[in-house]
């Protein structure tokens, strides 16, 4: 689909991305919890991305994206910049392809985040950590070895790959009045929306976004790309801004974003681990929190969370621990 | 079957409890991780009575007991003793009958576990922090009330219950090497142990006790029943001592009861919530632990891991947690 003058994702590129990469992602499990729904009076479906592979919905994407290239191309491997989930989640689907990844990191990454890179087999190169050492140490990497590049978000593979989640969590629960996701860099908010404007029209995608890294909430009220500048927010995985291809999704079928405090996400965090026993990240449990906060308008309704991960520094965690 | 002079769970006894509880229970999922099959060189399947409800297995044994009462024995009510998981079982269960649970509670009980037996409409009684306070204010109670006492775990119909959980498990992998559980007070156990001797007799039940609560590992040694005495381990639910019932089952069926240093416990409790994005607490994350310590014994074998339940105080962490 052409609009403006970029090509966007559409259901059938979400199709074939569901396709090529169905032998290789985990199925994750719909979640429900009775006490929620009973709390909130509505009825809650939560698609467990954090029970994906590398622990993020991420995977999906990197691996349409990879899965996607001629053998031509892809035999000088792939190459991104990222610390986060999208570096371990190129880092795998590389590793399954049996091609080389390079992953340009700052050089201050919690060793934690190195070690599972590494462990996947990908290549790392680090630079200072700021956005133009970044890109230069990218553009220099991807010069030297002729790997591919694979952008985070802003690209039309992984933008249909990231829409697969909402495939499934659409094929699980007909009917659904709202899907929430999170929103940082947009991919997986456009993947979604690329797969619900088609196939479930009357459904509303929201998207959450931290107060304080509010971006995606100010470029569509402006019309206009907002770049996140100095974001202050514990959600880690919500702190890039849009790409010109995100934003033109997202803007074209967004039903609202609504922005949600770190003290809320905060105890939605706290109350999916202590109600529902599983590990989500903040960056996921802010779609939560948005219920928290907004309870009125979600009374009796029927709606989807993508928890979009489970990537957690256990060793430090945003609620006040007692020590013996 | 009968068993020295005492009548002891068979396999129909289980099947009937799994058909009487069906519609109350979850039936939970049986989950595998790749990472630590690959670390560990076997097949794990993680039984997740963590996403039981009430988070813990206690609810399929308190929900066989009660639904199995007559309507003339139900009609008063019933009674227990406990500060943990069963206490809240019971209260949901009955809750779910719609007849009274009486629970005694020691006063020094956290609040946390009050609320939520409160919650689900049972009554408390608080009494002195002592085994006779206990077991005289629960008499007093049963006089006054009329109530049946369902006790913990030493349970003709508690320990069928608790049986069903390995039945799913068995019924999703079969030819499992190893079955390990828990034990505490030996429900979970000879629950297990009564389904896995009958439909699959060559599969090894081990349990795992904490090397500072080792009252199972000495009794089993000795013959005899051996008290639980100032146990010291972070398992909060396998503190007390086996009962008669429960130590027939045990000393009949059991293949090897294996005590685990708690720093072994922790070390596989955090591993649990990183790798696998689960809730689990120690009391379960033992089974694991037990793998850690022995883990030439159960190379290239199948092995079946009843995570027995998740309630975790979420404000009490036994592992070191930095603030910024």
């Amino acid at each position: 689909m052409i609009t403006g003058n970029m090509q966007i994702p559409d259901i059938n590129d979400v199709y074939s991305a569901a396709e090529l990469i169905k032998p290789f992602i985990n199925r994750t499990p719909v979640m429900t919890s009775k006490t929620l729904n009973k709390k909130l009076n509505c009825e809650l479906f939560f698609k467990c991305e954090n029970f994906q592979k590398v622990g993020a919905f991420k995977f999906r994407g990197a691996c349409n994206a990879i899965f996607s290239l001629s053998d031509e191309l892809a035999e000088k491997g792939v190459a991104t910049h990222s610390s986060g989930n999208h570096a371990q989640a190129l880092a795998l689907a590389a590793n399954m392809r049996n091609i080389a990844a390079y992953i340009v990191m700052p050089s201050n990454s919690p060793i934690v985040k190195k070690s599972a890179v590494e462990g996947y087999g990908a290549k790392i190169t680090y630079c200072e950590p700021t956005l133009q050492a970044r890109e230069q140490t990218l553009n220099a990497v991807v010069k030297n070895t002729g790997a591919v590049f694979i952008h985070p978000y802003n690209n039309f593979k992984v933008i249909a790959g990231q829409g697969t989640a909402a495939l499934e969590l659409i094929e699980f629960v007909k009917d659904l009045d709202f899907i929430i996701t999170p929103v940082g860099g947009g991919g997986l908010l456009s993947g979604t929306l690329s797969t619900v404007s088609s196939i479930s029209p009357k459904t509303k995608v929201i998207a959450a976004e931290p107060e304080g890294a509010d971006d995606a909430y100010r470029s569509i009220q402006s019309g206009k790309i907002q770049p996140s500048i100095n974001p202050k927010t514990i959600c880690d995985g919500l702190l890039t801004s849009l790409g010109d291809l995100t934003f033109e999704i997202i803007r074209k079928y967004i039903y609202q974003i609504i922005t949600v405090p770190d003290d809320v996400t905060i105890k939605a965090m706290k109350f999916i681990w202590e109600r529902m026993k599983i590990i989500v990240e903040p960056s996921s449990a802010i779609v939560l929190g948005l219920i928290f906060e907004n309870k009125e308008m979600f009374r009796n309704k029927k709606i989807g969370l993508i928890l979009s991960g489970g990537n957690v520094d256990l060793n430090k965690l945003p609620w006040s621990i007692n020590h013996d």
